[in-house]
Parts: structure tokens; C-alpha cells; sequence
């Protein structure tokens, strides 16, 4: 299959509850996703830029997704340069150098019961 | 009326929980479906391709969408040429021969409540 | 201001859940709507085709939005020229003789607490 | 980087929900939130206008996003020219003198638990 998609995306809402439900597992902690797909036969490799309210962007970090392969990047785990700050607002810009598709999701667990929210990236032309 | 809409779709974000509420009828099983609309005249023949984080992808998983018909898809009946995974990350394009309208939903029913997401697909052109 | 958007929008996704929460008021009510914004100085004549899984469409089913103004259509309530089933899978066409903008939400309360979905309508060009 | 988006965006689902959970926080208060990324190097002076099923719309409200900024803006907290009702249905349209990007996000906490809907809002070309 051929590369589908943009090369450049953006996702304004952004926040990760910074509490979870007790006993949460792995799967049912309070977590943001860019969840994208790389259709084509080279792999992509990605940088994410994320935005504040009142400080400069943090990045660029850097991904991988293989050819013809999907990856669910967690925002929570986003380290180097600097670890993903929790319960404060912030947007990304996620930029590849081969045609991807990314949707956003989250999953909040803050209440003893799961919420959840997603919806395409902006494609930027 | 016309056929309306694009021959292409894709959907980055894809998950089936692996468990349900206690009880939960088929409705209320957690699950995820692609919701084709197809207005046109003519039957749509639909292919469907899964997308995974660490293998080659599945598919083509074949579906018929008659004309004038909606068809809600759920990915956890997809199993043929494969049965579909659950509690895995995953991806999906999904190709038709005449154009159709593609939105994504996921009703989660893990936790003693239901969660719901939906977006519409990502239209290639 | 100038009137927005398209003339045809798209809804794949259909379903009105059959229960509800125990003394739901009219808010709380399990529905789905289609909320319709014509921000133009005409007003605008709307027409809602409905799509099924295993018989011809139904409708016209027809609403006015006033200019300068916005209408939240709820599913539940569309019965001319026939009453819109509940806990079915539908989709739905929406067309206007002015530019609009719609956007689809559903509110769950088939558990004891509610949840939400949303997503832009489908524009067609 | 460079400003990224469109200039105009439209929001037809609009409803801030009059009740929240007994003891909520700030954050888990019933709200309906305009995401913006301002992704360029001048800031961006926003403007919004929101409108009603009965009567003419209200605003404009004036917002500034800064250069390389996000901002969350609730609606709950919009209060000038006059103060944003809460329970009834509205839309917005989102103006800005640079290309911004816009994402709708609501948290419902008027049952025990939350519920979260959102979807980008639609771009005027």
C-alpha cells in the first residue's frame, strides 16, 4: 500500500489527568495518545512539539513508526528532552517526513468510572 | 441520491478492551465498529485492513454494503481471513469500489459504566 | 456575517439507545442530535434523509433554522413522515438550500451514569 | 515554526451542562472548553461570537493567544459583553487576525462520574 496521509498534524487539546482510579492497571491509567499509522514501506520517523499557556514549546521528541505499522504514542511517557508534565493544559504539532495518519485520544480515569474522548488530528495542507 | 463521499478511509486509532461489564448484553459488550454509509445506487464492495504495532497487517477482511444501507461494522466479528485480536493497539484502512462515508465509534464498557468515543474517519484523496 | 459552510453533510453513525437512565428528565434522556448552526441572513430549509441496514431510506423529515441562529435537532424527535426508531443502527444525510455546519452528538444514559460522543458532521464538497 | 491552521472555525454543538458533581474541583466542574494553538510568532488577537436558538447572537468576546501559545478558553467563564448562560443550546464561530487551530472539548460531571465528548472544529476555507 502506498504512504496515506499528511506529513504534518495538530492536536490543540491536550491535558493528562494527573490522577487515576484506584488500582488502576496500565491500560486503565489516566493517559493522552497520538495514535498514528504509517501505511507506507519506508518507516517514519516523527517529532512531536508541544505547546504551553505560558512557557516555550518542549522538543522536538522523537519516534519511529515502521513501515506498514501503527504506534500509540502515550504522551505520559514523553521524556527526553524533558518529562511530559501532568494536570496542565497543552497542544502538540507532530511532524513526519513520509505521509501519516494521526488521531488523538484520551483516556480519564480520574472518577471511579472511565471517560473517554478522540477525534481526528488537524491535517495541516 | 448520488453516491457521496470518498473511496479511501482511515482509522489510527483502534483498540478492542478485552473486557466487558458483567452481564452486558450485545449491546453493551465493549466493542468497535466502522459506520459506512453508502448512498448511492450500487452495491459497495469493502475491503478492510488491519494495522498492527509489531506485524505484517491483516486483510483483506471483505464486506458488502448494499445501496441506499447503512452498515455499523463491529471489528470483533472480523475473522476471516483471521480472527481479530482484542486488548491490542491497531489500525484500519478501509477501501470501497463506489464512495462511502466512514465514522469510527468505540463504546468501552470495562468499568461497571460505559465510555463512548467517535470521530469521523480520515477521508484520503 | 457571510453565511459558513456546506449545503450536505454526512452522519454514518446512528443509534438511539432504547433505555435510559431511572427518572431521566428531558437533558438526561438518551438521544441523539444533530446540531445545526446557519450563521447566514437566510434562513435556512433543512432536509433529513435517514439510512437503514435492511430497508429504503426514510424522510424528507423537514426543519427550518432561522438566520443568525442555531437549532439542536434530536433524533428521538423526528416522526414526520414516520417515527424514528430506537435501538437500531441509522445514518443520516442532511441537506440545506443555504451554507450550515453540523456537528452529531449522542448522550448515553443506558447505565446509571451518562455518556458522551461527538464528532463533526461529514461535508461534502 | 511557522503559523499553522485557518482564520475561522465554527462550533454548532454548544450546551454547558447547569449541574456538576457534588465537591467538584475547578477541573472537574461541568465546561465546555475552545482549544487554540497558536502555533506562529505574533500573537493572536481571537474573536467570538455565539449564537442562540431564539434570539440574536452575543458577542464579540476577545481573546489573546500568544505567540508559540496555547489557551484553553472555557466558555463557562466568558462574561463580557455579557455573561454565558448555562443549560441552553448554542454554537460559536472563532475568528483570529493569524491561522490558529481549534479543538471542542466538553467534561459533563452532572452525574457521580464524568463523561468527555470532543472533535476539531470545522475550518472555514
Amino acid at each position: 500500500m502506498e504512504a496515506i496521509g499528511r506529513t504534518r498534524w495538530v492536536i490543540p487539546e491536550g491535558y493528562i489527568p494527573a490522577e487515576s482510579m484506584v488500582n488502576a492497571n496500565e491500560e486503565l491509567l489516566s493517559h493522552e495518545a497520538a495514535c498514528i499509522l504509517n501505511t507506507g514501506d519506508q518507516d517514519a520517523s516523527v517529532t512531536i512539539t508541544i505547546f504551553f499557556t505560558d512557557r516555550e514549546p518542549a522538543g522536538p521528541y522523537r519516534e519511529t513508526v515502521g513501515a506498514r505499522r501503527t504506534k500509540h504514542v502515550r504522551f505520559n511517557n514523553l521524556s527526553d528532552p524533558e518529562q511530559m508534565p501532568l494536570g496542565i493544559p497543552y497542544a502538540s504539532v507532530i511532524e513526519s517526513d513520509v505521509p501519516i495518519v494521526v488521531q488523538h485520544t484520551r483516556l480519564d480515569s480520574r472518577a471511579a468510572e472511565i471517560a473517554l474522548l478522540s477525534t481526528m488530528a488537524y491535517p495541516v495542507e
